[in-house]
């Protein structure tokens, strides 16, 4: 809170508000240069310590903003999964441009408290949660906060905070629509179901496949984690127990990388046996053979909203959720 | 400096060194838990503001360190890269495992008091230079600086700091003696051999040819950025200029995808009409058609051991540079 209690020194000093002083602070362009110089010149007298002031512009960054990585259930070692790496890069490449510098916590909070204190520590401009994990509902007690933060991931029911992701549901049904137009009759899907964001794509799987006139068979359900070697086990119990399907929604691209492998070890061809969609689109789907037809989720643009919501937000009612549009990209798992 | 004034504060208020001070902070395990409460409680109550307080030890970071990513010369977006991408994913593994909080910042320092004032600025355990772009004389003379930091990059001729990197000379001189192995007798390199890292992947592949009794050839040294289009467009002049070669040693994995590409556009095969090697081992390596033989730097390991050096270093003098061995990833860009 020392931060707070300076700013608000500052502000009563220069006879501002505390947003604007702020906003001077963090240089911004709406405040005239003539308050600007007054404010950081007080801000230097008081001693008033933030990476942000313009010591020399050249290089200073002119805010910082934190980036909480919630851990993942079940999951060890996810910041080497390229998913969150291109996602990270996506934010890193905003705050480059936009002369930002972001604090990585891989704080692990458990309980309301835990964030609350975490959001009173920060020095920084606002914070961006990679992903609702299981925290949607202290997330949503967090509003009313003075920080302003936004969170990675599906919009989800009762939702109070602001988030952007991708229209998981409307992103699910366009993957097994497109499956369904080209004839497949026999459409399983890959995911925990349980996670947020799955259990939306999840939701639109089960639509299309209403709309297709096809009916929905829990048979083809089949968990599995963001991880090859995850998926790939799936797939091998799903071959093993001998159910027949000729198509897979994947809720990863990660995680259809593993069924495509897991489908040539068992002698099937891809997509000629089995049409895969993959969801993401990392970098790696144009590479892998075949290149994987998949629901394209823009993450530099997921990472410059991001960024740019919590820096021009005056207070953390300024910021709209955001649903991003996603794209069907057709490669070759799919055929034709 | 604010920093430095209030950490003075808090030893001489304690009857500690700066050094225990700083280590209590960073809840070292060399400083006892009395004294570690003692500093805590002071650094409270004169308002000392750091993230790594143990408010709350479940989640709190032990440590920050900061990343520093130089603009390389002449380019833009480099975050989307995917080598800067998993080299960063290294350090936010290693730096989660040790429960540490990473700060990135894009400064831009443009000469040695930029430099020195963002070292004096920062609240860090210790910095991470990503890259020593054109750096090293300035770096060299932030030797002696009681801020601790470590290089990201080969080890240079009259080096003063501490460096890891992989060890480029041998790592250029595999990829080429693989070549002369196999039987190729006409081997480009492609990569900017201004740049210190790539300077030295370039002297490894001088060796290499003249022990393989290959006379060195200028006209088969080609520039190329660390970037697709740019070495797909050197390769098509190399192509177009009608210059004859069987092989290319790339400076890096994206080089060597841009140069397979421009060799299958003219209608040549990989690696039938010419060999590659990439240099890297990125993730996309080894799903490229054909799968990319490489030299392998691992970049998990190479996180891992930066942020331990930092943490465990009482001074900057206790770090050792690290050439980390390569290792030739064969796959089929070379043939057998």
């Amino acid at each position: 809170m020392v931060k707070k209690v300076k700013l608000d020194d500052i502000a009563k000093a220069a006879g501002v508000s505390i947003a604007t002083a702020s906003r001077a602070l963090a240089d911004s362009p709406v405040v005239n240069d003539d308050t600007k110089r007054r404010i950081w010149e007080l801000a230097r007298v008081q001693g008033y310590n933030m990476r942000g002031l313009p010591v020399n512009s050249r290089w200073s960054a002119k805010a910082t903003i934190s980036i909480i990585v919630p851990k993942p259930q079940g999951r060890e070692g996810w910041l080497l999964d390229p998913f969150f790496q291109e996602l990270l890069g996506g934010i890193g490449e905003a705050a480059r441009s936009l002369q930002c510098d972001y604090l990585v916590s891989h704080a692990d909070p458990q309980n309301y408290d835990d964030l609350s204190r975490l959001m009173d520590g920060t020095r920084s401009e606002g914070i961006i949660f990679l992903g609702q994990s299981f925290l949607h509902e202290r997330l949503n007690r967090l509003v009313g906060h003075p920080m302003k933060f936004i969170v990675w991931g599906g919009e989800l029911k009762g939702q109070e905070y602001t988030s952007v992701g991708s229209d998981n549901i409307r992103g699910g049904r366009k993957a097994t629509a497109h499956l369904a137009r080209l004839g497949r009759r026999r459409i399983a899907f890959f995911g925990d179901t349980n996670a947020p964001e799955i259990s939306q794509r999840f939701e639109g799987y089960k639509t299309a496949l209403d709309q297709a006139g096809l009916a929905f068979d829990p048979s083809l359900v089949f968990p599995a984690h963001f991880e090859i070697e995850s998926a790939a086990n799936s797939m091998h119990a799903l071959i093993r127990r001998g159910t027949e399907f000729d198509a897979a929604v994947c809720s990863s691209d990660l995680i259809a990388i593993g069924v495509i492998r897991a489908l040539r070890k068992h002698g099937k061809t891809v997509p000629g046996d089995v049409a895969v969609v993959g969801y993401d689109d990392i970098q790696l789907a144009r590479y892998i053979e075949p290149p994987l037809t998949t629901i394209g989720q823009d993450l530099p643009l997921a990472g410059r909203l991001m960024v740019m919501k919590l820096l021009n937000a005056e207070t953390p009612n300024d910021m709209q959720t955001e649903r991003l549009p996603t794209e069907l990209i057709q490669r070759e798992s799919c055929g034709a």
